[in-house]
């Protein structure tokens, strides 16, 4: 069928942008809440978990290729200098060693502003040189035999550097991000601060957060003639196929990436890193397959952070609780380079408020450069926002829930249009519920023993509704087995699953027949990346439309074979049903008499509605027990309740959610990047020094959803959930901590040291 | 779409089924002989065509997994008889040897009736068991240690022997198939025989002809959990999916069979081979990715041959010329199985007669089955038929040529339907022209020197229509480069490059923009075995239904950017043009603009008409030089004329034609497997033994196309045409040879002491 579209305006980075959107085949009736659908909405297993359990599943690293080479990568051990000599020659003379590449090879090649093997040194990591080698041993001893210099030049390791007048020139245009500070208003917010009875001021700091993902970036490229392919651990495998073809100047197809399994990509893998540029441009050059894989070192230094923030506060109420003015003055520190996630937006969106104003300054520092980290900026901001939240609610003297309900936002003040859905109300009713919020909160504590107990909660937002383009196509083979085919990736979510299981219900099949196949840019339809939650909300709607457009034409060459009509026909349990003359076969009956003939459907995403705001909501809330002597802090458990839509697959949305709370956990607790910052090198690149909750941080974590469906944001009805459980973990954690001591909580991770500190100056 | 279906009878082996076909979306006009197309009729050149020349491209046997192991094949020494005992551990004690497989791992197997390392030995080069091991060295050396035993029993190595009243019994229910002898008769032959004023009979002989491809039977197995992958050379992915799903119980959803490179199939590809199942039996049982590839002895023993066959054909006609009986009595030699490939076809289709009778005996020997081999049966028949023709010629002192023309067939007499198109008479008449057929046949040969010349020809005739299911999917990338995607296969005859040109043709783009991706069941959609000559005519239309849906969206969607709509646009070298206001993008800057929004198309083929016979024709003339004292014969010249409908590429299509011109001069001259039929073991299973033609045999060969466009075949106008080229290259040699000798000859291939016994008996 001829494609439709429309023209439409969409929202890049705050910018509205003319987008030309393709109008679906089918525009199907939603599934509401109250839908009878027997697949979408149980807790099938996960589709991959036995080869990765049995270790059967070939990730990246474990791709091998006839006469593949293996890279290291030399990098910088300064903060900032210069590369005086270079000379490769004698790590090429060892034995075993194939090859290496320096600046010259790869003449294309700029991420975060700076040049691959670039001969300016920007950051301590940045690679310099890759040797390739038989084995990965003698390529990473080879590194050491390469011959070179470097000079040292003065560094700046801190924004407050980075801003002081006789600072280094970091980047050419300065030492701040272009658009930088950027700066956001809603009403008066001077006026609003007057308009307030109470006032609270607070600067809040979080650290530099690291992915941390199991499996490192990592690429393996083998050029056959002209043609490129990338098996790539990537969250992105078209936004990795455009970065390269661009790179080396070849045309879209004649690069074919392929992403099997993934350990993890958290938002640092969405586009080409330097491990593929080097992979692709040493098994160019060799003509030979080459694997790079980063080390845990390189993981940790050159391969993306949540950047470090300061957020300096001022929350303005009336004596009821209702806000008056959000203020908020934010320094981001991006690294070497990155985009403007700033902390700010969740302070416009998440309360009900006239009046609210943020300026945020992006600046630069001689460190490695800042990636999308899951619900990048709105982790941050949630931090300050519902910490500033609670010190106001202490100065009201109010319960820091009722706080919150009584500033409900009901509509998308900036755009002033309505939600989609939100029932971040009944989030809080039943969370509060489930942990007992009102008792454990009223409750007398003892605050004069070692071990005090303390709970807090946090409110979050974020929009999920994922939106076009995606593509997918579902097809029946002869034996009545389903196959849902998109370009889309599973990071270790989930997709695999909850598509199939759409897929599914819309066939009336069992979903042990159906398999989704993903992760190949030369064979599967377009998806986007997998980031910003969208995977389920984007491509979920194509594949309905795809089963549905499949399922049609099977009930027409079922109608014949059961005589009778396609209308009269319904299928469960892949069997298809003639409710008129109680015929019956199944689709694997009807297709072996189709012989070769496939049933094919085709879907896509459609346009999101342009008067609504889609969005999740959610609300935590922790216990935790604080050592007073050691500092050490002890999270007792955690609720976590989120309204994301309609729930796809209870068991895999709910380790989404407890996913998300260890690693916030993480980050209110033991995660920081350590910087020495009179050297500007990193002290913890490894995961031994920097510290991730292990199953012994773990608390009972009840995590869930409220029922619904959101109709309004597509006909699935779901939302994204992979990133809203980050966001509120933090200060929920925080404002327990708060509680149990009754002190302010301003900076995180509470290593026991500030806990000790915050003891102390209280 | 939804899709549609009709319901149609076809013809399978001689017998109508009924089928469920489905119509495609769209049924464009046909490109008729005068369409203005540009691209589609171009010699452009091999799409992989670089990568093959510089051995980038990787073919199954150059497929490296991690821990990939080495299968080799324990063989029968005997033809017939029984293994009395099989002890796989002294073999899999040695270094290297990893494991090993016998009857019992392989339970659901049998191939041509006999199960997979059968107890009982049906054929020498019969399975037995097979080992495998770290190297192909050490799993070769590991054969020699298994112990074992086996008894011998009397066997069969002629058809005469099979028929004997006291011959061993060669399967269950006797020595000829079932369905054996086959009977197709039209009208009265013995009343034509009678009405006949000049007869002829004569008792021809074709020997079994191996299919010699370059590149042998093999595929690589891997196991993932329940998964299986198989990179497999093979005509036929899908089908070599269901046949290994069905043998190891396996859902199609849990088998991927990938074939990218192939050396030539010629028939002997179409299903999984004893070496697949080999392979996956063992990988399953190791759990190691596992190659099997044929040795050559294997790949000439036991991958399949064309039948002998002993051909008594009489002919009667009237004194003009004209036909009135045509009768044969055939036996094939199908080996150990196969399917009923018979010679009596052609006798049924090739000339205007109303009284033909056939009778095939279909026998089986303890020999290796027969398999399709280019143009099964009619290759055998067009050596009995054509030398006969030329023998009733000399008996009616009429030229062979005229012959033929008086007795031109007009329509398929056995169906009373016209042929879709039949431009044989011009293939008669450019081809006399080109070869000076006239003056070479009427010239005073010299009869008394050592060498003498000669001239002959044949004419012939294939099926040559294709038909569905075929579907394609026709996408292009944001940067307009496009992909033709089906799951077709590549035998080396060209498809990748002929489909990209349909693409293009459709697209107005550029060739050099189009990518052809073939060959993975897993991700693209449904195509047949490349067999029959059907690549083309079957997936061609489905490529330009595709490429049409595509290009209307595309136009769609550029409409708007070219202030038009898309009725007023055209496009050439991938540039659209808006007619009415001059107003241009190229097609990739239109997609620019599309953003991630990706065009895709989908085409499937439809059914032929069911009142018209679909052919292809074509005329094959010769000239010789035999040596009198050595018997042996060159050809000097041969010109191959065809009429195939639309040719897509001349190049490749011409380069299709040399190769089965040669291919047939090698069964005419010296292709034969010789049994040593007291042991019943072939004698020559070698390339060296097994004469092929080297490119010091080749002659002149000037072969080309009659222009033209069979429409009413399909709306792309194009027939196939890899198999014709064969089928008339033998006989138009012998009829030279008979020519240049003024002898019958009888019995093929013309090895010298045939010829020199011709000579002698005369």
């Amino acid at each position: 069928m001829t494609k439709r579209f429309v023209t439409t305006k969409v929202e890049v980075e705050g910018r509205e942008e003319t987008k030309v959107v393709e109008l679906p085949a089918r525009d199907p009736a939603p599934w509401g809440a109250d839908a009878d659908l027997h697949i979408v909405g149980q807790r099938v297993a996960r589709m991959d978990a036995t080869e990765k359990v049995t270790g059967e599943a070939r990730f990246t690293a474990d791709m091998q290729l006839p006469g593949m080479l293996y890279a290291a990568i030399l990098r910088a051990p300064i903060a900032r200098g210069r590369v005086t000599r270079l000379d490769l020659s004698p790590a090429l003379e060892l034995g075993g060693v194939r090859g290496g590449v320096s600046i010259d090879d790869v003449p294309n090649v700029k991420l975060d502003g700076v040049r691959l093997f670039d001969r300016d040194i920007h950051y301590a990591g940045q690679p310099i040189a890759a040797i390739c080698a038989d084995s990965l041993d003698a390529a990473e001893r080879a590194l050491h035999a390469i011959s070179w210099e470097c000079e040292h030049e003065p560094h700046v390791s801190t924004p407050e550097q980075a801003l002081h007048q006789n600072a280094p020139k970091i980047r050419p245009a300065g030492n701040t991000a272009r658009n930088s500070p950027r700066v956001m208003t809603r009403g008066d917010v001077e006026a609003g601060l007057r308009e307030a009875e109470v006032t609270i001021t607070r600067e809040y700091r979080t650290p530099v957060a690291l992915h941390t993902a199991l499996e490192p970036h990592g690429a393996v490229a083998e050029w056959s003639g002209g043609f490129l392919t990338v098996w790539e651990s990537t969250q992105g495998i078209f936004m990795t196929r455009a970065e390269v073809a661009k790179a080396f100047k070849l045309p879209l197809s004649s690069v074919r990436v392929i992403k099997n399994y993934m350990g993890g990509g958290f938002g640092a893998k969405n586009g080409a890193p330097h491990s593929t540029y080097i992979a692709v441009a040493l098994a160019k050059k060799l003509g030979r397959p080459v694997r790079c894989i980063l080390d845990r070192e390189g993981e940790q230094t050159d391969a993306g952070n949540r950047p470090a923030t300061i957020q300096r506060v001022t929350l303005g109420a009336k004596r009821d609780g209702s806000l008056t003015a959000i203020k908020l003055e934010a320094t981001v520190t991006l690294g070497i380079g990155g985009w403007l996630a700033g902390p700010a937006r969740i302070y416009h969106e998440m309360y009900r408020c006239a009046n609210v104003h943020s300026t945020e300054a992006f600046v630069y520092t001689n460190t490695g450069a800042m990636a999308s980290f899951r619900a990048p900026g709105h982790v941050e901001g949630a931090f300050g926002l519902e910490c500033g939240m609670d010190a106001l609610a202490r100065e009201l003297e109010l319960d820091p829930l009722e706080l919150r309900r009584r500033n409900y936002a009901k509509d998308d003040q900036d755009k002033k249009r309505a939600y989609s859905e939100k029932r971040l109300d009944e989030c809080y009713r039943l969370g509060a519920q489930r942990f007992g919020w009102g008792h454990a909160r009223g409750e007398e504590r003892d605050t004069s023993g070692r071990f005090r107990r303390g709970v807090g909660m946090a409110s979050l937002t974020w929009g999920a509704g994922g939106g076009p383009p995606a593509y997918a196509t579902v097809r029946i083979n002869r034996d009545g087995t389903i196959e849902v085919l998109t370009g889309a990736q599973d990071l270790g979510t989930g997709a695999r699953t909850v598509l199939a299981q759409i897929a599914a219900e819309v066939l009336g099949a069992k979903v042990s027949d159906v398999r989704t196949v993903l992760g190949d840019t030369e064979r599967l339809p377009f998806a986007s990346n997998s980031w910003g939650s969208i995977t389920t909300a984007s491509v979920g709607p194509a594949v309905r439309v795809a089963a549905e457009e499949a399922r049609d034409s099977l009930f027409e060459a079922a109608a014949g074979m059961l005589d009778t009509d396609a209308n009269d026909l319904e299928s469960k349990d892949s069997e298809i049903h003639a409710k008129s003359n109680d015929k019956c076969l199944t689709i694997g009956q009807v297709c072996e008499k189709l012989g070769d003939v496939m049933i094919i459907g085709q879907g896509s995403r459609g346009p999101n509605p342009q008067n609504t705001a889609i969005s999740a909501f959610g609300a935590q809330f922790a216990e935790v027990e604080v050592d007073t002597e050691t500092g050490r802090v002890r999270v007792l458990r955690i609720v976590s309740v989120h309204d994301s839509g309609r729930i796809i697959n209870p068991t895999l949305a709910e380790s989404q959610l407890e996913g998300g709370v260890i690693q916030g956990l993480g980050y209110a607790l033991f995660e920081e990047r350590v910087l020495d910052e009179r050297l500007g090198v990193s002290l913890n690149p490894t995961m031994h020094d920097y510290k991730i909750p292990t199953i012994a941080d773990v608390p009972k974590i009840d995590a869930f959803f409220v029922d619904g469906s959101d109709t309004a944001a597509n006909h699935t009805g779901a939302k994204g959930l992979a990133e809203p459980p980050i966001i509120g973990t933090a200060p929920a954690i925080a404002n327990a901590v708060a509680h149990a001591l009754g002190v302010d909580v301003t900076e995180i991770p509470l290593t026991p040291w500030r806990v000790l500190e915050a003891l102390t100056t209280s």
